[in-house]
């Protein structure tokens, strides 16, 4: 292995083949390749790409760095679904035991919120007893019996996406699709799934801001998965306004529970059903997402999906009663009111704007290591089309304390873009690829 | 200090602000930007370049991480050299002394010897005594003095260029111009110098094997060297060939010996007056090359050059009889005579060949480390241009034990090129910039 033959290969625009990438990420946790070799050669693979090959090479060696969970005992089809991060996004929530309840087995690994988008973790911690940090093992018992588990990253899993997702962090090589690819997906092959459908978020509170860049990750995402050989589908959707009317973790999971319960907002039981087709899609299961959708609707309306999260939620440690009881969760000391100053039609509700906030709020962190709050968050009460007179409300702050509000409610009404024409909100799927 | 934004900003073609690359490289030294991240942004720089602002502000940011010798009891110009490296490349140690006897202060600090080019530092500690590890006071008092003084690097000037350099060697980093750039400028400007040569070399025996990426190098050096209001002239010689007619440190010790006597090989005496000439142009001693060129002359002819390099190896613990004497200096146990299979007219002589048998016989270390044999080395016999006839001797090695002496021998006359027709050996000198 000689670590700076193969960055200058990425440097001088070479291709480097599946042995090397692996000898190198692989040299990376023995201590034959050092963080700052590591690091170099991702800035060349960020400036010069890597081929779907190399990609793919790349996602192998990162899975094959840790456990590959086999689940022998599940007979159904494994699936998950993976979403590049949004604000407001509690799809997980209700749609992972809905595709159990309509026949999949779902192994889902989860992260935590990071910047300006939550993350799946905190907010199922904001059950009481919900534990995510189960062990591998626990993990597919879990899976086995109740058909859904979801749990937070354990370091049994694609080991060195973790390390090198770390360097990235630091380095400035975020941001580059093949990198994203190998990192999303070797985490995911890790779980052993048979099929993976991607929500790739596009719009200011994504971190694709653009449906063009949106596209090439789902296109790369695609292409790779399919490499791998997983039946791999994606999804891009809309991610300008936050999905349906909450962001905050135990508010998000309420909203979930709504779902559930067959209710819940119109863009947020849309995008479980739509993903949740596409997963029994991926399954095999269903051949055509029209058939999916209806299943799926099924389990939400009839309350199997709901049944299957409170065995998930007993699963994991948590208290059950939260699938009949929201006052199981926390809730916030205060709430604050968020008035119109202008009278119209809603046309726009900044998810980026709103995603920072609630940062701000405590809902979320700016830094890995930061705590974050289960019960603060923001409540959307006009929703993207609502007719609002001067005086009424827009949306609803849950807050510590009402004395640091007032900032945050000035800036919450300037995320709403309230106009004279009539709006009418349409759906968040822009485009299905696989 | 936000590194990760100057990595990005660098990662996407901008160009940073004097400001931030003191604050980064500053940051490298304190600790507040990791290694790590500066091998992402040096790959970042190698792949979308520095301009000269940048070059001249990372040379500036290295140089001020040290000490800068001012030198105030020091009245005649400053002026140092410096050499790409080669193989044979003895020049500094006749140059050096020369161009003291001639009127200038000559404080210089080289390298070591790694790969297949020589450096100084060896060369000069095959004298027996001769310290190259004198502290920076010390060398400044000898400048002072005797007018010349020839160290190794030490910490207390440019370590920020040490701590990078190191990094650069291990990340694929290093064959890149502004970064050389800024590495031999912050080095040389940190002793304090009016004015610089530079000696690039260019062909199969340098760093540079072309001549068009050797007046890059040039340019850039004279350039970045000028921004920093330097006198700085750089001249592209030709590497093709071992410089003289020796390899190895003692060996080429003897033969700037003979160079500081008034004899020496042809080209060897050629380097010496050419870039002895350009140094005072440097220096501002002399308007015209052809005037420098008759004062080095002089220096040689008369034996000043010779009594100022006694004065400096006493000063440095050096064994002084030296100039005298060439049995001071260490020699090999054996002798082993290469002799040629061909006749005809000496054509070329593979100068990296050379340099890498060098190497394998003691004279030099591929890895820092290693240590050095004074005593080994190549003795080239036929010079370019001589005629030989089968049988004659082509080069001498000098070795430990002849035994070890058989591969070496097919090699070394591998390494000569022996043809028909005349062959007439041309000058060195490439081209002048500055």
């Amino acid at each position: 292995l000689n670590p700076v033959a193969l960055i200058a290969k990425k440097r001088d625009g070479g291709w480097l083949t599946p042995d090397e990438i692996r000898a190198f990420v692989s040299g990376l946790l023995s201590g034959e390749v050092a963080d700052y070799q590591m690091s170099a050669w991702l800035m060349a693979a960020f400036l010069n790409g890597l081929d779907e090959r190399e990609t793919l090479a790349l996602t192998d060696a990162m899975l094959e760095s840790g456990k590959v969970l086999d689940l022998p005992s599940v007979t159904k089809p494994k699936v998950d679904k993976h979403s590049t991060g949004g604000v407001g996004d509690k799809i997980s929530i209700c749609l992972a035991p809905a595709a159990a309840a309509a026949g999949l087995a779902v192994p889902m690994v989860s992260g935590r919120g990071l910047g300006h988008t939550g993350g799946t973790l905190d907010k199922l911690e904001s059950i009481p007893g919900y534990r995510t940090d189960l062990d591998v093992r626990t993990f597919e018992q879990i899976v086995a019996t109740v058909g859904v588990s979801m749990i937070g990253q354990t370091s049994e899993l694609a080991p060195a996406d973790k390390r090198i997702y770390a360097l990235r962090d630091v380095t400035g090589t975020v941001e580059c699709i093949p990198l994203i690819v190998a990192s999303i997906l070797s985490k995911k092959l890790a779980e052993g799934i048979d099929g993976l459908v991607l929500d790739v978020k596009a719009g200011r509170g994504a971190f694709m801001k653009d449906v063009r860049s949106a596209k090439r990750l789902a296109k790369a995402l695609v292409a790779v998965g399919k490499r791998a050989k997983k039946r791999v589908r994606a999804v891009i959707t809309d991610m300008s306004s936050p999905i349906g009317t909450t962001i905050g973790n135990a508010l998000e999971v309420r909203e979930a529970l709504a779902v559930l319960r067959g209710k819940g907002p119109s863009d947020t039981v849309e995008l479980t059903v739509e993903l949740g087709a596409e997963m029994l899609a991926a399954g095999g299961l269903e051949k055509s997402v029209v058939e999916g959708r209806k299943r799926i609707r099924k389990v939400l309306a009839d309350g199997t999906a709901l049944d299957v999260f409170r065995k998930m939620v007993e699963a994991h440690g948590g208290d059950p009663r939260v699938v009949d009881d929201d006052d199981v969760l926390p809730s916030a000391e205060s709430e604050v009111v968020v008035e119109s100053k202008a009278r119209g039609h809603v046309r726009a509700i900044d998810a980026e704007r709103l995603g920072i906030l609630s940062v701000e709020m405590g809902a979320g962190r700016a830094r890995a290591e930061d705590a974050v709050d289960p019960a603060v968050g923001i409540e959307i009460v006009a929703t993207l089309g609502n007719r609002v007179a001067v005086g009424e409300p827009l949306a609803k702050l849950h807050v510590r304390e009402r004395t640091s509000a007032e900032a945050w409610i000035s800036e919450t009404r300037s995320a709403f873009s309230v106009g004279r024409a009539r709006f009418t909100a349409t759906s968040r799927i822009i485009e299905r690829l696989g």
